[in-house]
Order: C-alpha cells, then sequence, then structure tokens
C-alpha cells in the first residue's frame, strides 16, 4: 500500500490500474479510522480490484469555531489500519495541495442542505460538496463509499452526483456502534468517561423510535417526542436537533413513510454527536 | 455525425471512442453557430480525434429579464455547419435532461465572478460553472474549447478547472471578427441596420486601446478614459462597462501589464454586446 501526498501521483496510480482494466472504489475519510471506516473499507474491496482511501480534514467544511485545530489525527496508525483492511492507497493530501493559492471554486445545493446539519452548521456542506467534487475527480472512482451515520451528507452526495451527472455510484453503508449501541465516531474520543456513558442516549432514543415506527406509528411527532423526552431525561445532553424528515430531500414530514429518516444532533458537554435512522416499510 | 438528446447516448458514444484510444474534443455552444464557434470547431479538430459539439440555450445563465426565450436558435443549420467542419457528435439535450426533477445543486466562485458581467448579470456565472461542470462530466474531454471573446468566461473556466482538480484542458481562441470589426455573436441578430452600424464602436475601443498600450501607454485610466469618450460619441451606445483588469484574476488594475485585460459591454439599443483585448507585452 502506498500513501502519496499530491493529486499527480494519485492520476499517475489510478491511469496504471484503468490500463490494467481494474475498477476503483474511492473511500473519502477525514482520517482517526474506527471500524466504521473499516466497513466501508472493506466493502470496497469486496466489490472493486483497489481502493483509494482519501485521508483529509477538509478545512472548508469547519465552521468557525469548530473543532478544525483540535480534530484528531494519526496517520501512522490510520496507515496500519488501511493496509490491514487490503486498502492500495492513501490519498493525504495538505490544505495547500487541495486549495492552491487563489482558490475560490466551490460547489454547494440548496434544499437538502437547509435542514437538519445544514442549520447548525451553515457552510458545512459547501465544504463536504466541494472536496468530495475534487476527490471525484481526482480519482474517478466507478463507486464511492459513505456512511450512514451522516445520513444527510450521504443524501446530498447521491443528489450531487446526479445533478451533476457524474458518472460514478455512491454507496451507503450502515452506522457501525460500539456494543453498547454508541455510534462509532472519530470524535468520541472528546468525551469524558462520564459523557461517554451520557452519549448512549443517542441510540437509546434511535432504538425507542425504531421501535415505535416497527410496532406500526404513522405520526412522526409522537415518535419524536418520546426521543426527545428520553434524551431531555439525561442532564448532560443538549438537543441541537432531534427531526423526522424525508429520506431524499430532507425536508420535514408529519407522517411516517418508507424512506422517512429520524435523525439528531445532541451536545454531551462541549462535543456534538449524531445519530440516525431510517424506516424501511 | 450524429445528433443525440441524452446523457446516456454520449456516454456510450465516448466510451466507444476512449476504447478505439481516441482523444476527445468539446466545445460548448449555446447554438446559432457562426465563424466564432466554428474556428472553435476546427481547432479542436485539428487538435484531437473526435469533436463533440453542445448545443444548449442554458436557463440557468439567464437572469430575469435577459434574453432566455428570445436566444437565437436553428438545430438545422447548425447540424450542417457542425459536420461540413468534421464534427462528430452535436448534443442537444433538452433542459429537462440537464436540469432533472428536483435539481439543486450548483458550482460557483467568487472573486473572478464579482467583476465586470458579474455585476451586471448577478447569477450567470453560476449558471456557466454548473453547466460547463455538467458538460465535462458528461463528455469527459481531453480538451474543451472557448472563446476569447467571452474573456471573463474562460478564466473563471480556467481557474475552475484548477480549483476543482478536473483532469482536462481549456483552450482559449482569438475572436473572430466581421470584415468591419464588429466582434461575431450569435446576439448580433438582434441589431436592426442602424444599430448594426452603430455597434462598431465597440471594435474601434478595442483598436484605439490596442494601439494606445501598444505604443507604450501604461496607465490603464488613459487608455479607458479615451475608449470610453470613443464609445460614448455614439448616441445609440450606452456602456454597462468599460474596465482593466487583471487577466487571471478579474481584478480591477490602474497599472498595465503583460496579461491586463481590456473588457467592455456596451448596450446597442436593447442588444448587450461584449468585446476585449488582452495586452501582451
Amino acid at each position: 500500500m502506498k500513501v502519496v501526498g499530491t493529486i499527480k501521483e494519485v492520476r499517475q496510480q489510478v491511469k496504471e490500474w484503468r490500463k490494467a482494466g481494474e475498477s476503483v472504489a474511492l473511500v473519502p475519510t477525514m482520517g482517526y479510522l474506527h471500524e466504521g471506516h473499516g466497513s466501508l473499507i472493506t466493502r470496497a474491496k469486496n466489490e472493486n480490484d483497489r481502493v483509494v482511501v482519501s485521508i483529509f480534514v477538509n478545512p472548508m467544511q469547519f465552521g468557525p469555531g469548530e473543532d478544525l485545530e483540535s480534530y484528531p489525527r494519526d496517520l501512522e496508525k490510520d496507515s496500519a489500519f488501511c493496509e490491514n483492511l487490503g486498502a492500495d492507497l492513501i490519498f493525504h493530501p495538505t490544505p495547500e495541495e487541495m486549495y492552491p493559492e487563489g482558490f475560490c471554486s466551490y460547489v454547494d445545493m440548496s434544499v437538502l442542505t437547509e435542514e437538519l446539519c445544514g442549520q447548525s452548521r451553515p457552510v458545512h456542506f459547501r465544504g463536504v460538496c466541494t472536496v468530495c467534487s475534487k476527490l471525484f475527480h481526482i480519482v474517478t472512482p466507478d463507486r464511492a463509499y459513505f456512511g450512514q451515520k451522516d445520513a444527510q451528507q450521504l443524501a446530498i452526495i447521491k443528489r450531487l452526483v446526479l445533478d451533476m451527472s457524474m458518472d460514478l455510484q455512491i454507496v451507503g453503508c450502515p452506522i457501525i456502534r460500539e456494543k453498547d449501541g454508541l455510534a462509532k465516531s472519530s470524535r468520541n474520543t472528546y468525551l469524558s468517561e462520564e459523557e461517554r456513558k451520557a452519549a448512549l442516549v443517542l441510540s437509546k432514543a434511535v432504538s425507542l423510535g425504531e421501535q415505535l415506527t416497527k410496532a406500526g406509528e404513522n405520526d412522526a411527532k409522537v415518535v419524536l417526542d418520546k426521543m426527545i423526552k428520553l434524551i431531555e431525561a439525561e442532564p448532560m445532553a443538549k438537543i441541537d436537533y432531534v427531526k423526522a424528515v424525508d429520506g431524499l430531500t430532507m425536508q420535514q414530514t408529519d407522517k411516517i413513510t418508507d424512506g422517512t429518516l429520524f435523525a439528531m444532533a445532541v451536545y454531551i458537554g462541549k462535543t456534538r454527536l449524531i445519530d440516525n435512522f431510517s424506516v424501511s416499510r
């Protein structure tokens, strides 16, 4: 497995693979990899000849006052992790490589970006759309793999690829959880021991919501109220949002149907965590 | 030569060409082709095995009150024109093919889009960046050809390709003029006989500016003042802007150096015409 830092090196490698008729997958990450990322890399390896993992803490998707500086990084550990799972290439660019002097372009979206995390993180999805478009141009993958934990991001990237006529397939992969239910996230490392326990309210609320919708509840408000009540019972938790939206458009919905997404962002202390589930009927 | 309307047909054709190892060029146009477009197609044919001409009057780059509806169209004539010049494929999509139901993505840029035409046409370059990105994704050309008549558009597309790490070369081609100097434009058909004569002030101002800069003038204001005076002497002309900018960043400049762009937009009656020249030293 190679680790490269320049766009040119990635292109060269991918062109060699293409000449040999090999298919190429991309797993875009911000590093500090955990089993959630691992599941993406493993699936990508199963479905493609070659797997590129990009590791880039993208400044453009962090707002002022967010955790760009403190976001955890460990390239050495990440490299071993990727190699173990059979990845073929890590692309680990500097911010200067991705955003050269005078950079002033961006890719963005209305509608889907305006709800949920888009409300609390106004520049976030512009950064995500821009960096993913760039990565797609650089790697030209057949398939790119994203986790359903970032459900809104996944919906946005799928819409982006459709809207912009990009010739690749976006594959969404299930949320990977700790044994006690907490959704795996690089940001979990921010949690103190006490906060780590309190953070369980997110997955507990997800479980409760799933139970209620599986039992046939059709009114989103009924489910949301119970989820919110559960979260509010935890003194360390502060809700950013808990909402039910259409799984494609991210627009709020009152009626639960196939594809309805229940999504939440909750602060545990200073750490903002997200979790969600989709209704399938 | 084939004329196709769907993205799928373009992709299929391009994939066949790629399999045969052929290089592919794109000439993006809004149709109603003239010798300006012709020079792009001819150059593209000289430098590539295959040439795709896209003909699409892109609604997204027209503002409210602009000439989207009245913009001239003649696919039959355009097809014959392209075939004559050796083009291999015309891509002529409907707006619905390019902007499917729920379309909400866009590509845009700051800095370069904020000057010149960007001030009088605030949504224009977002439309241009979005449609060109889409066309690049659909055709995946090795090279795309743009006229220097739309100098700001050319600079923006070059910056976009650089910023977004798109793997293609943007080729700028010289302005083609009528015998009397008027820059070729599909919009020239809007002009009455009288307006057609008055429209010569644009190319006359360009000639004057070129003379002064070639003679060694270094102060942009001196050149602009004389150009403006010349245009203002024509009663049918109403200046939108006449400016000197850095040829890469489109930011206004007082000092004339290699690459300085003198650009203008002038209304002749209701028709808005543009022209420009670049200083090379």
